[in-house]
């Protein structure tokens, strides 16, 4: 099963390495990562998504805690978490095709960045299935250009009740 | 100066790792990271955002051609691109503060994705500058959760000159 392990660090070098090297080293699979500065620049956030089951989750959470400027190790998934990636793709365009195009970025609720009446740059944003149903619609069209981040994910609000 | 760096790389397990290594240990620094694979599965991309003088990218450039696994290395900076980072933000809400949040996040183009009346998670994407400007928007109201892939950057489509 996926689990999306979110990973705040200290901003010192060596970090990324650490756990990259710890993730390979001990055959742990990688999916996605990516890391950014979190609103206290001192303090970064890596969002990992991997595949294992509840042994090896144990095991990846517990070796995490054992690295030097590893804060605090969250898996996400057991949180009922937003996910999103955001992807940028570059698709053909000719004056058949066009319409169609057009419609599917419109109906997959994403957003015309740029165009040279050839081709047109895209950002859709979603979770991975979302990600993957437009890719799907826009292949036969031509992909030229495709760059996505890795998933990141947040702990819904917690609903009041009354 | 920002450089935003793309470099494709076979999907092999310590190719991470290497690349992390090899910024930590001449001292590049980078400032965001992210990583996913393409349509090509046996292949990612990552894309670093770094710091430095011409020099110092020179030799990020020379050492990440070296390295075992690494396909091509570019720095997208060059090439007029555009960035895009997507950023979840869950900001606090109140009765007299209610319209000023949403209005905000409305005109800078944000989406709402969740809510349980007491706070919000909001959807930005955008380049640095934007997401800088709705975090510093939303801050005054307690911004209770925030995570941001780091940034992806993609080349305009060439203009058609006639």
């Amino acid at each position: 099963m996926k689990h999306t392990i979110s990973i705040l660090v200290e901003n010192e070098f060596g970090v990324l390495t650490r756990v990259a090297g710890l993730f390979s080293g001990r055959g742990f699979n990688i999916q996605s990562l990516t890391v950014a500065e979190t609103l206290d620049p001192k303090i970064s956030r890596m969002t990992i998504v991997t595949d294992g089951n509840e042994a090896t989750l144990e095991q990846i959470n517990k070796q995490l805690n054992k690295l030097v400027n590893v804060i605090k190790v969250t898996d996400v998934t057991t949180e009922n978490p937003i996910n999103r990636i955001l992807t940028l793709i570059k698709v053909n365009i000719n004056p058949k095709s066009k319409i169609e195009v057009i419609k599917t970025i419109e109906l997959m609720g994403g957003e015309i960045l740029d165009s040279d009446g050839k081709s047109v740059i895209v950002e859709f944003r979603g979770d991975e299935e979302k990600i993957l149903s437009a890719i799907n619609l826009l292949k036969p069209h031509g992909i030229m250009d495709f760059v996505q981040t890795g998933n990141i994910a947040i702990q819904k609000c917690r609903k009041v009740v009354d």
